[in-house]
């Protein structure tokens, strides 16, 4: 292909969601857009075998921007976006989980509507569902649960979520992004409901070989998950139907013969 | 392959996701569930296009359940499973969306284990994220929402949910499943709320050709959605990201004029 054809191709830009992790947790719709990628911008929570969906001839740039690790700004990769998509033709933006759950992927589209360059967005597996679903927890359940609240543990503020306090008063089974670093905070935001004995599940790198799961209760999730060496990216589940994963029996039984004793 | 294979082959079960309705928002992981398929037990919310990724050979069982069609009860459906699964192999349970989302797919799992089935579950795309995401509709999004909450519209009880009455008074943005033909009295407990002028979203088969959306107010959206035939199935949603739709600034300029004259 020479430089006069990439000219002459129209500018495009398509958020892609990669899913949790499970390479084969890609969508045909996801895998369609990749194989007419010329360029493709993906982030840190990205399987990179997806990669291998798009052509060989198409540029591929690691965005990824983790806490810590500020080598790449929104303002950057948004920046990148444009430009690819304006010299090189269609830019896939592959984002881990979906783009629109916390992914600020609607923050993408009004960039490139700044610019005049078609775009369009691809829903992917998102973990607020999903890496309970895999570990057997269904966030709704007839007589347990009858919704699920998705908040974000990382606020632009930095403070917990005013709408995970109110969650937690709620009946909801809630689901936590982002949150594993505040795991004790949120504890304590429970606590203040008395909700000490409800069932909780944390899961690092859920649908994937690294997928670790800790199970206790409002009370003990801390140390539980301290026990197992969870830690960031990884959900977390607040809610009755925890108590329906395998693990949270047999800590129920343990549980039950400590209070009796 | 003769009867004698058929009888020795293992019973297994998997719940699949088939998305919100475009075949192409099928995961790699559920077609390679399809692929080995003995028999497929699909619903009502299935796109039959994704049929074919099972073999041609497999058994396709139409168990769809849908309103006023009580041919299918859930009990019925979970005797075929088994049966299936005893006497064929691989039953893959094929849902609408995801099969954990108000899917009653963990009530398929208990019966599963009762007869000591393997079952696994592969998660699929999620209306309740994604056909607003298609209408460009983010469900959180800086400044505007810092959460999501989900909830059905259809209870065991025939009531509206104790828990959508708890959602009309949080900031979530919040997505009802299987509601619209509550609207009215969601739009009057939002109302109680004094939530009148909050944007609202009705979108009906999101993602298919036959796509329908209806944007208003709480005040507005039950006539909206009269004057656009939506009907089941549909989703609807709560919250000011819905005024992020490039319909919403239309009605937001006509109600500007109206409540200035």
């Amino acid at each position: 292909m020479t430089d006069t054809n990439k000219n002459i191709k129209e500018p495009r830009i398509t958020l892609v969601g990669a899913g949790p992790g499970d390479a084969d947790l890609i969508t045909v719709k996801a895998i369609k857009a990749l194989k007419t990628a010329d360029v493709v911008l993906y982030d840190a929570l990205v399987n990179e075998e997806i990669l291998d969906y798009a052509p060989e001839t198409a540029t591929k740039v690691y965005v990824g921007k983790r806490s810590g690790d500020h080598s790449f700004s929104q303002a950057a990769i948004n920046n990148l976006m444009v430009d690819y998509a304006l010299n090189y033709g269609h830019v896939v933006r592959l984002k881990g989980g979906d783009p629109f759950v916390f992914g600020r992927g609607y923050e993408e589209l009004i960039v490139a509507a700044e610019y005049n360059i078609p775009a369009c967005v691809v829903p992917g597996i998102s973990s607020s569902i999903a890496v309970a679903e895999l570990q057997q927890i269904p966030l709704t359940h007839r007589g347990l649960s009858e919704s699920f609240w998705v908040v974000t543990g990382t606020t632009a503020s930095g403070k917990i979520s005013d709408d995970l306090i109110e969650a937690s008063r709620s009946n909801a089974t809630v689901v936590v992004l982002m949150g594993i670093h505040k795991l004790a905070a949120i504890a304590e935001v429970y606590k203040l409901q008395g909700k000490n004995k409800l069932p909780v599940a944390v899961i690092q790198s859920g649908s994937t070989e690294n997928e670790k799961v800790a199970v206790g209760t409002v009370d003990t999730i801390v140390s539980a998950a301290q026990e197992h060496n969870i830690s960031s990216p990884a959900i977390i589940v607040l809610g009755e139907v925890v108590s329906l994963h395998p693990k949270f029996q047999l800590i129920k039984e343990v549980y039950d013969v400590v209070t009796q004793g």
